[in-house]
């Protein structure tokens, strides 16, 4: 017999194209005192759900946030993963079997902040946008430990299904280095970048050049579907 | 409550220098009327074992190969994906409650094929290595898509964790090349191969060249460490 629990954790970074890279948690209190904790959205898998359709119900239910594109990065299967002593409390608050095994399957999502206003429900007393190096705390559970591999996932992969939908149909290839620079947290050098996306071929040229730039405009580009 | 059986099903995948890329399939009794099926080496992890303990010791039980770099790639979690008619005469003879939900977690391996003899054991009554190009049947349960998603992840990563030990200590581009050409199953153009190695810059040129060969010997090289 190996009956466990499964729940599904969102990792959702919100892109805000002069601003650094943030992360949605939630805060939710931990016992009767409104004492609290942080923590990534994410609760139980239900019976009967899909994982992704469980990922999404979760993620509207403690944040209100629908409609996107979520993707499965990894499984996180310690067996004292909701065994610290940090976690019991809210446990015994909202588990029937606090000491049930749990194991989380990790999605994650890249939206453009001003498109998405989180607003908490359910168990989440509040839904907020934390730059990723102010995520100082200890979240609940193997949060911080699903929250790295969940960056690491976006930096090796910087996949264009995750990433297209931070941009305008059409951009400039400065607008999309500036992307990669938040993205990667790190200066790239112009024209090593150029000659990588060349290379990927991955991009059109359009006949269409930026308006309303005081500079020289330059070309605009969209991806080949 | 969502109390769920969890498994591991793994894809073992043989390498041999002059051969196409091989799978580790299992062979299982479904019935009294020794009728088959085979499937990838896969069982039910146990209440306490982490996800990747649970599969070396999963993979050891059915087909006795241990000692292998085992990779998480993907979770398969479709409520339905053990209950189609093929499965249910199995998992009747195997499983106390045949009906109940399983989500599996998909790990794999790349190993090479002499390293390894697999002799089947528990309820897998064969254990075989099949060219993928021949895996024309209907493995168990999702199996078939298990596999499918795990090659592909292969492809895509060509991660150097899962693929160096593949190579002897020191091999000469060529080898390299061969092995690139088997895994992901085309032709690659011999300059464009060298240029994309070089710009990689993960490679290091020895002193050494080959020995033994009727041809100019070519240089030896190995991974930086």
């Amino acid at each position: 017999m190996s009956l466990i629990n499964l729940s599904i954790d969102c990792v959702v970074l919100g892109f805000d194209e002069d601003q650094k890279l943030k992360v949605l948690l939630i805060r939710k209190f931990v016992n009767e005192k409104n004492d609290f904790q942080f923590a990534l959205p994410g609760d139980l898998l239900g019976l009967d759900e899909d994982l992704l359709s469980g990922g999404k119900r979760i993620l509207k239910s403690l944040t209100s946030l629908e409609d996107i594109y979520l993707k499965q990065f990894y499984t996180f299967g310690n067996p004292d993963r909701t065994k610290q002593n940090k976690d019991q409390s809210w446990l015994n608050m909202y588990r029937k079997k606090p000491n049930e095994r749990v194991i989380t399957v990790g999605y994650i999502a890249l939206v453009k902040m001003e498109d998405y206003t989180p607003q908490p429900s359910s168990f989440a007393i509040d839904a907020q946008w934390v730059e990723l190096d102010k995520v100082s705390c200890d979240l609940a559970f193997d949060h911080n430990e699903i929250l790295d591999k969940g960056i690491k996932y976006l930096r090796k992969e910087l996949d264009h299904q995750l990433i297209s939908n931070l941009l305008p149909s059409r951009f400039t290839l400065s607008q999309l280095q500036k992307l990669y620079e938040i993205l990667l947290d790190e200066k790239l050098d112009k024209r090593n970048f150029r000659k990588n996306v060349s290379k990927d071929n991955l991009l059109v040229k359009t006949d269409e050049k930026q308006k309303g730039v005081a500079h020289k405009p330059a070309h605009l580009y969209t991806y080949k579907s």
